[in-house]
């Protein structure tokens, strides 16, 4: 809502960019998306915009590109592993304008975990040490072959136990805004029959976002109203309003 | 890859724009891309990009209009609805420049549905029979309210259901490219093994997308080495080879 960008003119703004053929194939259902969604809005980062995008050069640089210049953060994921489908890195480079090599804190961490586990480094391994010139390195606890950050750029891993791991530890050290709290109030009403009031109680609050999402519970038709704001005060009247809208309205408060 | 694209150069592109804050706010999981990136797929249609975008009318203007020009079709989901905040038809109307008004057969379809449930028809319930000047109705076999379509644009619901029921009415009715079919071997083999002989096989095999997918199943890792190819020749030299390639590599064929 319009209300909601005002609000944010000044906080810290993200865009996501899910790169890989799996996901623009039908292949894999992405879960990476709704999971940074959520915790860039717990810290109070407006998540502006995502993208999917294939495992190809020009369509990476291009959008890393303009991506980067209109957001505070950009975060990847995929394309960081040891196989010729993994260009992310070198995509990243070529976006900044900067070399790529072995970088040696994450051969160093590489080796270690190799070693530790009897597994043989090989070029196609040391791939995943090849880090943009300049980056500082994200740890990945799970599988040791490490994230980076170049400027306003996180690269993150594709698989989500190792792209959340990695993300969780990105976050504390991120710019915080004012936290969009939320207020849901479920019902048993059609949208039809409270669209109007609620168009009015948007109108009463311009700076709360108020939505309205159909779905069922039980295997039962229901609707959730949702208010989001930053200003708890409001959102606590709203969340009243809500209430009274729907009993005004012949509606039962659902869960 | 690259190779990828060269082979449908000719071949029909889509792009899909999810339209709505629910996405971007990590409230709500999407799960109509992967739907429509299998649909497509499997109908011969590349998907290049998708995009997620929040229910603001200049973004979604723009990016429409961004889409529509780079791509044969593009798929809307979200924002059809009758609150306040479903401005999607707007803002679709406003990015081909052309009204929007009632329209007398989604009209019709909807008091039709209305009068067989009781339903009371009212200005808001009114606001989803509003379709850009022009466009055609796309059926709702599930709630009655149409989607629409204005030349490559294609504008769904939101609702998983209703959006796979319309996706599904409009699918048989595009241009067909070559389908891109596709193989996969799974196996035990950590990624950085198969690396080099997965690298020898793609620069033997251009025309085929081949790509590496770690995982896990039943609790154990394992890798999905995925073939993607309209030539069903190649795609068959390539399965062949990948059982070679993982049982040369000292690995098991799971699954």
């Amino acid at each position: 809502m319009a209300s909601q960008h005002n609000a944010n003119l000044s906080a810290p703004t993200a865009a996501v960019l899910l790169i890989g053929n799996e996901i623009l194939s039908g292949r894999t259902q992405d879960l990476n998306l709704a999971y940074m969604a959520k915790g860039l809005s717990d810290h109070g980062i407006r998540l502006s915009e995502a993208r999917v995008i294939p495992d190809d050069e020009s369509v990476i640089v291009n959008t890393l590109n303009t991506l980067r210049h209109a957001n505070t953060y950009v975060f990847t994921t995929g394309g960081i592993g040891p196989t010729h489908d993994d260009i992310t890195a070198d995509c990243v480079a070529k976006a900044f304008n900067v070399g790529i090599d072995i970088h040696p804190e994450a051969q160093s961490i590489l080796l270690s975990y190799w070693a530790e586990r009897d597994v043989e480094p090989n070029a196609d391994r040391l791939r995943m040490a090849r880090i943009p010139d300049g980056a500082s390195l994200i740890e990945n606890p799970v599988s040791a072959a490490p994230g980076f950050c170049v400027e306003n750029v996180y690269v993150m891993a594709g698989v989500p136990r190792i792209m959340q791991a990695m993300f969780d530890s990105v976050l504390p050290s991120l710019q915080r805004g004012a936290v969009i709290n939320s207020v849901s109030v479920t019902c048993d009403l059609p949208e039809g029959t409270i669209a109007s009031p609620l168009r009015a109680l948007q109108a009463q609050f311009p700076d709360v976002d108020l939505g309205s999402y159909p779905g069922k519970l039980d295997g039962k038709y229901k609707v959730s109203l949702v208010g989001r704001s930053s200003d708890a005060d409001q959102l606590q009247r709203v969340e009243q309003a809500l209430h009274r809208l729907v009993e005004s309205a012949g509606g039962n408060v659902l869960g």
